[in-house]
Protein backbone atom coordinates (compact mmCIF):
# COMPACT_ATOMS: atom_id res chain seq x y z
CA UNK A 1 0.00 0.00 0.00
CA UNK A 2 1.42 3.42 -0.94
CA UNK A 3 1.53 6.53 1.36
CA UNK A 4 -1.35 8.08 0.59
CA UNK A 5 -3.63 4.96 0.66
CA UNK A 6 -2.19 3.79 4.28
CA UNK A 7 -2.64 7.02 5.75
CA UNK A 8 -6.45 7.25 4.04
CA UNK A 9 -6.99 4.07 5.62
CA UNK A 10 -5.83 5.77 9.20
CA UNK A 11 -7.78 8.49 8.91
CA UNK A 12 -10.98 6.69 8.20
CA UNK A 13 -10.65 4.48 10.80
CA UNK A 14 -9.89 6.75 13.77
CA UNK A 15 -12.25 9.93 12.46
CA UNK A 16 -15.60 8.57 11.87
CA UNK A 17 -16.30 12.04 10.21
CA UNK A 18 -13.87 11.59 7.88
CA UNK A 19 -15.71 8.28 6.98
CA UNK A 20 -18.78 10.00 6.40
CA UNK A 21 -17.40 12.86 4.14
CA UNK A 22 -15.66 9.70 2.31
CA UNK A 23 -12.26 11.84 2.48
CA UNK A 24 -10.27 10.51 -0.18
CA UNK A 25 -6.42 11.27 -0.42
CA UNK A 26 -5.89 11.59 -4.55
CA UNK A 27 -1.89 11.44 -3.96
CA UNK A 28 0.88 12.56 -1.48
CA UNK A 29 4.42 13.65 -1.44
CA UNK A 30 6.59 15.62 1.43
CA UNK A 31 6.17 18.73 -0.17
CA UNK A 32 2.03 18.35 -1.74
CA UNK A 33 -1.27 16.53 -0.91
CA UNK A 34 -4.46 16.45 -3.46
CA UNK A 35 -7.47 15.52 -1.28
CA UNK A 36 -11.26 14.99 -2.79
CA UNK A 37 -14.70 14.26 -1.57
CA UNK A 38 -18.60 13.56 -3.29
CA UNK A 39 -20.34 16.45 -2.52
CA UNK A 40 -23.62 14.35 -1.76
CA UNK A 41 -22.64 13.33 1.57
CA UNK A 42 -21.61 17.32 2.70
CA UNK A 43 -24.51 19.25 0.99
CA UNK A 44 -26.09 21.68 3.06
CA UNK A 45 -28.87 23.32 2.76
CA UNK A 46 -28.81 24.97 -0.46
CA UNK A 47 -27.88 21.97 -1.77
CA UNK A 48 -23.88 22.96 -2.26
CA UNK A 49 -20.92 22.45 -0.23
CA UNK A 50 -21.49 22.58 4.19
CA UNK A 51 -19.30 25.08 5.49
CA UNK A 52 -18.48 22.46 8.14
CA UNK A 53 -17.50 19.78 5.40
CA UNK A 54 -15.34 22.01 3.48
CA UNK A 55 -13.48 23.21 6.48
CA UNK A 56 -13.11 19.50 7.73
CA UNK A 57 -12.20 18.18 4.77
CA UNK A 58 -9.29 21.36 4.23
CA UNK A 59 -7.91 20.86 7.92
CA UNK A 60 -7.61 17.09 7.41
CA UNK A 61 -5.64 17.70 4.20
CA UNK A 62 -3.30 19.73 5.93
CA UNK A 63 -3.31 17.56 8.81
CA UNK A 64 -2.41 14.54 6.64
CA UNK A 65 0.50 16.38 4.67
CA UNK A 66 2.41 17.53 7.96
CA UNK A 67 1.82 13.65 9.32
CA UNK A 68 3.26 12.34 6.07
CA UNK A 69 5.97 15.14 6.06
CA UNK A 70 6.72 14.14 10.46
CA UNK A 71 6.94 10.41 9.19
CA UNK A 72 8.64 10.60 6.19
CA UNK A 73 11.65 12.17 8.63
CA UNK A 74 11.18 9.52 11.10
CA UNK A 75 9.55 11.69 13.97
CA UNK A 76 7.29 10.23 16.46
CA UNK A 77 4.77 13.39 17.66
CA UNK A 78 0.93 14.15 18.15
CA UNK A 79 -0.11 16.88 15.43
CA UNK A 80 -2.88 19.20 16.42
CA UNK A 81 -4.40 22.03 14.96
CA UNK A 82 -3.84 25.23 16.64
CA UNK A 83 -5.83 27.96 14.77
CA UNK A 84 -7.45 28.08 11.25
CA UNK A 85 -9.44 30.60 9.72
CA UNK A 86 -11.03 30.43 6.46
CA UNK A 87 -12.46 32.52 3.70
CA UNK A 88 -15.49 31.21 1.57
CA UNK A 89 -15.62 33.10 -1.75
CA UNK A 90 -18.23 30.83 -3.94
CA UNK A 91 -20.20 28.30 -3.25
CA UNK A 92 -18.85 24.62 -3.55
CA UNK A 93 -21.62 22.77 -6.79
CA UNK A 94 -19.45 19.71 -7.37
CA UNK A 95 -16.56 17.34 -5.95
CA UNK A 96 -14.99 18.85 -3.16
CA UNK A 97 -11.36 19.23 -4.04
CA UNK A 98 -8.62 20.59 -1.49
CA UNK A 99 -4.96 21.17 -2.99
CA UNK A 100 -1.64 22.24 0.01
CA UNK A 101 1.98 22.79 -0.79
CA UNK A 102 4.51 23.23 1.47
CA UNK A 103 8.01 24.84 0.53
CA UNK A 104 11.09 23.21 1.47
CA UNK A 105 11.92 26.16 3.90
CA UNK A 106 9.47 26.31 5.83
CA UNK A 107 9.15 22.11 6.45
CA UNK A 108 12.70 22.16 7.45
CA UNK A 109 12.00 24.07 10.08
CA UNK A 110 9.23 22.66 11.14
CA UNK A 111 10.78 19.48 11.33
CA UNK A 112 14.12 21.20 12.89
CA UNK A 113 12.08 22.81 16.08
CA UNK A 114 10.21 19.20 16.57
CA UNK A 115 13.27 17.47 16.84
CA UNK A 116 15.50 20.13 18.96
CA UNK A 117 12.77 21.95 21.05
CA UNK A 118 10.07 18.91 20.73
CA UNK A 119 7.26 21.40 19.75
CA UNK A 120 7.21 22.60 16.07
CA UNK A 121 4.75 24.93 13.91
CA UNK A 122 3.67 24.95 10.53
CA UNK A 123 1.16 26.88 8.76
CA UNK A 124 -0.22 26.08 5.54
CA UNK A 125 -2.57 27.48 2.68
CA UNK A 126 -5.40 25.24 1.99
CA UNK A 127 -7.15 25.74 -1.38
CA UNK A 128 -10.72 24.38 -2.08
CA UNK A 129 -11.59 24.37 -5.45
CA UNK A 130 -10.11 25.75 -8.47
CA UNK A 131 -10.93 29.16 -8.21
CA UNK A 132 -10.42 29.07 -5.50
CA UNK A 133 -14.06 28.62 -3.73
CA UNK A 134 -12.73 28.72 -0.17
CA UNK A 135 -9.44 28.87 0.94
CA UNK A 136 -8.04 27.69 4.77
CA UNK A 137 -5.42 29.15 6.69
CA UNK A 138 -4.20 26.96 8.97
CA UNK A 139 -1.41 26.57 12.32
CA UNK A 140 -0.54 22.82 13.01
CA UNK A 141 1.44 22.39 16.13
CA UNK A 142 3.69 18.85 16.71
CA UNK A 143 4.57 17.93 19.95
CA UNK A 144 7.33 14.95 20.16
CA UNK A 145 6.81 11.98 21.70
CA UNK A 146 9.28 11.61 24.65
CA UNK B 1 -42.97 21.55 18.14
CA UNK B 2 -41.18 24.11 20.03
CA UNK B 3 -38.69 26.47 17.52
CA UNK B 4 -35.27 24.66 18.68
CA UNK B 5 -37.09 20.90 17.90
CA UNK B 6 -38.50 22.09 14.50
CA UNK B 7 -35.33 23.97 13.63
CA UNK B 8 -32.72 21.47 14.47
CA UNK B 9 -35.07 18.59 12.11
CA UNK B 10 -35.23 21.12 9.22
CA UNK B 11 -31.03 20.97 9.98
CA UNK B 12 -31.03 16.95 10.42
CA UNK B 13 -32.90 16.32 7.35
CA UNK B 14 -30.96 18.67 5.03
CA UNK B 15 -27.14 18.32 6.21
CA UNK B 16 -26.03 14.70 6.23
CA UNK B 17 -23.33 15.84 8.33
CA UNK B 18 -25.33 17.37 11.09
CA UNK B 19 -26.85 14.00 11.20
CA UNK B 20 -23.82 12.38 11.63
CA UNK B 21 -22.39 14.52 14.05
CA UNK B 22 -25.75 14.20 16.33
CA UNK B 23 -26.11 17.40 16.22
CA UNK B 24 -29.02 18.20 18.81
CA UNK B 25 -30.45 22.07 19.82
CA UNK B 26 -30.60 22.21 23.44
CA UNK B 27 -32.46 25.46 23.66
CA UNK B 28 -33.10 28.48 21.36
CA UNK B 29 -34.28 32.09 21.49
CA UNK B 30 -33.62 34.92 19.61
CA UNK B 31 -30.77 35.85 21.33
CA UNK B 32 -29.08 32.83 22.54
CA UNK B 33 -28.32 29.33 22.02
CA UNK B 34 -27.17 26.29 23.64
CA UNK B 35 -26.26 23.27 21.14
CA UNK B 36 -24.77 19.52 22.00
CA UNK B 37 -23.04 16.70 20.32
CA UNK B 38 -21.58 13.60 21.62
CA UNK B 39 -17.98 12.95 21.44
CA UNK B 40 -18.25 9.18 20.02
CA UNK B 41 -19.14 10.45 16.45
CA UNK B 42 -16.94 13.42 16.76
CA UNK B 43 -13.66 11.58 17.88
CA UNK B 44 -9.96 12.43 16.47
CA UNK B 45 -7.50 10.20 16.61
CA UNK B 46 -6.19 11.13 19.81
CA UNK B 47 -9.83 9.99 21.22
CA UNK B 48 -10.70 13.25 21.57
CA UNK B 49 -12.65 16.09 19.92
CA UNK B 50 -11.97 16.04 16.08
CA UNK B 51 -10.86 19.47 15.12
CA UNK B 52 -13.51 19.32 12.08
CA UNK B 53 -16.44 18.42 14.31
CA UNK B 54 -15.56 21.03 16.78
CA UNK B 55 -15.33 23.60 13.83
CA UNK B 56 -18.73 22.06 12.24
CA UNK B 57 -21.00 22.11 15.82
CA UNK B 58 -19.47 25.87 16.33
CA UNK B 59 -20.58 26.70 13.24
CA UNK B 60 -23.82 25.51 12.79
CA UNK B 61 -24.64 26.69 16.24
CA UNK B 62 -24.13 30.22 14.76
CA UNK B 63 -25.96 29.28 11.41
CA UNK B 64 -29.27 28.38 13.33
CA UNK B 65 -29.80 31.37 16.13
CA UNK B 66 -29.13 33.77 12.42
CA UNK B 67 -31.61 31.65 11.33
CA UNK B 68 -33.93 31.97 14.39
CA UNK B 69 -33.13 35.86 14.48
CA UNK B 70 -34.57 35.75 10.25
CA UNK B 71 -37.71 33.69 11.63
CA UNK B 72 -38.54 35.73 14.10
CA UNK B 73 -38.21 38.70 12.26
CA UNK B 74 -40.40 37.40 9.50
CA UNK B 75 -37.55 37.79 7.11
CA UNK B 76 -36.71 35.06 4.08
CA UNK B 77 -33.35 35.48 3.23
CA UNK B 78 -30.41 32.94 2.12
CA UNK B 79 -27.98 32.91 4.51
CA UNK B 80 -24.53 31.73 4.78
CA UNK B 81 -20.89 32.19 6.51
CA UNK B 82 -18.75 34.51 4.85
CA UNK B 83 -15.63 33.30 7.12
CA UNK B 84 -14.61 32.57 10.51
CA UNK B 85 -11.79 32.47 12.95
CA UNK B 86 -11.26 29.27 15.40
CA UNK B 87 -8.90 28.79 17.95
CA UNK B 88 -8.41 25.57 19.78
CA UNK B 89 -7.33 25.99 23.12
CA UNK B 90 -7.71 22.68 24.95
CA UNK B 91 -8.93 19.17 24.10
CA UNK B 92 -12.43 18.30 24.19
CA UNK B 93 -12.66 14.90 26.24
CA UNK B 94 -16.36 14.82 26.43
CA UNK B 95 -19.99 15.91 25.44
CA UNK B 96 -19.54 18.66 22.38
CA UNK B 97 -21.42 21.75 24.40
CA UNK B 98 -21.72 25.15 22.09
CA UNK B 99 -23.07 28.43 23.25
CA UNK B 100 -23.45 31.48 21.45
CA UNK B 101 -25.76 35.05 22.07
CA UNK B 102 -26.32 38.15 20.58
CA UNK B 103 -26.73 41.29 21.57
CA UNK B 104 -30.02 43.39 20.68
CA UNK B 105 -27.81 46.29 19.09
CA UNK B 106 -26.25 43.94 16.80
CA UNK B 107 -29.08 41.95 15.87
CA UNK B 108 -31.41 45.03 15.39
CA UNK B 109 -28.81 46.12 12.26
CA UNK B 110 -28.29 42.88 11.50
CA UNK B 111 -32.22 42.58 10.44
CA UNK B 112 -32.39 46.38 9.36
CA UNK B 113 -29.75 45.61 6.73
CA UNK B 114 -31.44 42.45 5.75
CA UNK B 115 -34.60 44.63 5.25
CA UNK B 116 -33.54 47.49 4.15
CA UNK B 117 -30.32 47.07 1.57
CA UNK B 118 -31.16 43.14 0.94
CA UNK B 119 -27.83 42.04 2.36
CA UNK B 120 -27.09 42.20 6.52
CA UNK B 121 -24.01 40.74 8.13
CA UNK B 122 -24.19 39.03 11.89
CA UNK B 123 -20.28 38.29 13.49
CA UNK B 124 -20.68 36.04 16.01
CA UNK B 125 -18.98 34.75 18.74
CA UNK B 126 -19.49 31.01 19.65
CA UNK B 127 -17.60 29.28 22.73
CA UNK B 128 -17.11 25.60 22.76
CA UNK B 129 -16.67 23.69 26.15
CA UNK B 130 -16.89 25.51 29.87
CA UNK B 131 -13.31 26.54 29.67
CA UNK B 132 -13.70 27.14 26.73
CA UNK B 133 -11.48 24.30 25.10
CA UNK B 134 -11.94 26.47 21.39
CA UNK B 135 -13.63 30.10 20.20
CA UNK B 136 -14.85 30.76 16.94
CA UNK B 137 -15.45 33.50 15.40
CA UNK B 138 -17.92 33.34 12.47
CA UNK B 139 -19.03 36.22 10.25
CA UNK B 140 -22.52 35.29 8.84
CA UNK B 141 -24.20 37.30 5.40
CA UNK B 142 -27.90 36.99 4.78
CA UNK B 143 -29.23 37.77 1.54
CA UNK B 144 -33.04 38.75 1.03
CA UNK B 145 -35.10 36.71 -1.36
CA UNK B 146 -36.64 38.95 -3.85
Amino acid sequence: MNAAASLQQKIRASIPLSEAMQFTIESLDSEAIRVSAPLEPNINIHGTGFAGSIYSIAVLTGWALCTHILEDAGIDAELVVAKAEIRYRAPVTGELNCTAKVDAGARDLFLRATRGQSKGLLQLEIAVGDTPQAVLNATFCALRSA
